[in-house]
């Protein structure tokens, strides 16, 4: 583990998007509102702040940090779901794997409540797409997968 | 959640997989054991077993279950590498969401030590590959990732 | 700890309830969707569920129990919201605790989604209310809340 | 979840009460230390305790914050157990529902102790009753509940 | 981690024990119920319990494992506090490591109560004392602790 | 719970050491990295440090506490090995029971591991070491186990 007592608590952000390749019946669903295990777009959304929070217990080496701000967002798209999230702390340390962690467990639990309607789905991308705050500043990746 | 009260325990199993796409450094900073934050590869093994285990604390709807089996292996491609997971349980359900968790907090835990070499790096896929057991049988995906 | 080694696994049921005494701003604000924090309902079923497979967690001297089945409900009243929960187990001691404590949790949960409308909502009340299957066989409370 | 990034750190403090309504056999075996599963003040206790510090972990969208401060209290009073808590942080946002959470999981480990003498034991109020510090400063319920 | 699927519930049973090392100070403190932060032994008593139901959660590669009865003692001696645990279970695979983190754990939590009288308290000693069930069958340490 | 409140964040420093007592067997399964359930060694080093991410959860009145530093290392002895820990915090309270807990954790993971070569391994000692920062300012023991 990094030492960082000596690193000044500062307002950082940090950004991270993944995709969930879904089949035309699991759109259709997702759209209808039909998934038999219920709300599947409610239920992702909030295992992937809550597993923001997790992300120190998942990852050994990562430091315990204080989640001051977390939004997950869910997007019905032509052949799957783009889930983006926004996490920010006056911590320590980045939080760039809270924001990664959280569109990759809303993710999972969106696999969860559809896989019934068919196992061939898939997290087909997670990756994290902006950072700012930090000795190292502001950061962009170039190419946004929806661009 | 399904009510699994009536299910027979039974063996069953699932396998799954997920790509972490790296950049030349990254490779050459793996295969050299050269990762400033320590040993990628076995604490992202362990990680992945870890959060099998973990399941039903990140997915909401998911059942308890008797995680009676779980290897991950990571093994490193030409510019990723790939992780696989196998787990078993002899429970009253479906083991696909342990594998798939597996892999996926693996890959998580793989980034978080490589992420300080280059941001870059992406969870590039991740999906359930077999699942043997159960009511619904056998199944095993058509297109295996490296076929 | 009570020592249940010797007990059959049978299936056994327990449901719940628990109200959340709200004032009439917030009873608007729920069925205006309203809520600032977001979909206050959607998050106090899935904190429900959650909670219910943490019962062993929170409670020292509670067996860790396979949660089976569990479903959270929340109907608006006039003054409050009626949480309830029916929770089953094909495992080896009673699941009472675990509806008591989705209900319980999920009334925490819509607390801290409402309570930026109104400080001075309350839980005020939360039982078991119907217990089926073990050695005690069928129980339910005479006297109903919503009697 | 709120962004709570640009509030100050400051001294915050917050009061809970819930009662725990039993029969007179319950009240006779807690007064004479004559739980059968042990002592039962002392596991609610500790439960609560441990109970607040996992405030975060039980609603999807509170933030983690410092527990600095934690004490839980319960009293025998005719008919039922008063149970209190007082919570303090220093930290960037308030701490009702750590205090409101530890009464609240005290309760649920209480009738986990004391449910095997009689069933119908039942959580019959849990409330914040007092805060202080932050930007909406001092609030105090009005009528306690034991006024 | 070992494939247990094909092993066969049955009744299995471990005990363990660990020693604290106290000075007089401390001994005298726990004599007279001084311990300034309060019931050490309870507090003890009850992290070890709770300990016991983690253990797959601080042991990578331990088996989820009902634990389906368990009990922790604590027992004043001349210059220490000896520990000791008796824990079954009616699952797939051995209960000896939930026997020793129940009393390390407990351990742990005895000496966070008493290092306010005397930070040089220590964990002398912790041990798997005896095992039955399973295909290995009975086992005990021929050495106890004090004998 | 101790009212750390209006103590001054500042930066803390902790050691412990732990040593587990082997027979020649395991002595020499781990030199050859020939222990059958994987690389011990790795296995107990990551579970000390996610195990000292975990203190508050295993004590009951210790309190939540950023972990800012944290490495855990492992050496072969004649007749066991010697664990060490170096943890570190820029929080308001000492971090001396995370050491602690990290040495004592890894020390029963590596239990885990080994224990089907040989059950007669034993945890023979974990103590505090060293602290430094907050008020009390340095302590080191006088007598280090391998003096």
């Amino acid at each position: 583990m990094v030492d960082v007592t000596a690193k000044t608590p500062t307002i950082r952000e940090a950004h991270a998007e993944a995709i969930v390749a879904c089949s035309a019946p699991i759109m259709a669903a997702l759209r209808d509102d039909g998934v038999p295990k219920g709300d599947a777009l409610a239920v992702a959304r909030i295992a992937g702040i809550a597993g923001a929070k997790r992300t120190p217990e998942l990852l050994p080496l990562a430091h315990p940090i204080g989640v001051h701000f977390c939004a997950v967002d869910l997007e019905l798209m032509d052949a799957g779901v783009r889930i983006t999230s926004r996490v920010k702390t006056a911590d320590r340390t980045g939080i760039e794997m809270e924001a990664l962690t959280a569109v990759t467990v809303a993710a999972l639990a969106l696999v969860d409540m559809v896989k019934g309607v068919d196992r061939g789905v898939s997290l087909s991308d997670a990756r994290i797409t902006y950072k700012a705050g930090g000795r190292s500043g502001e950061w962009r990746r170039e190419t946004a997968h929806n661009a």
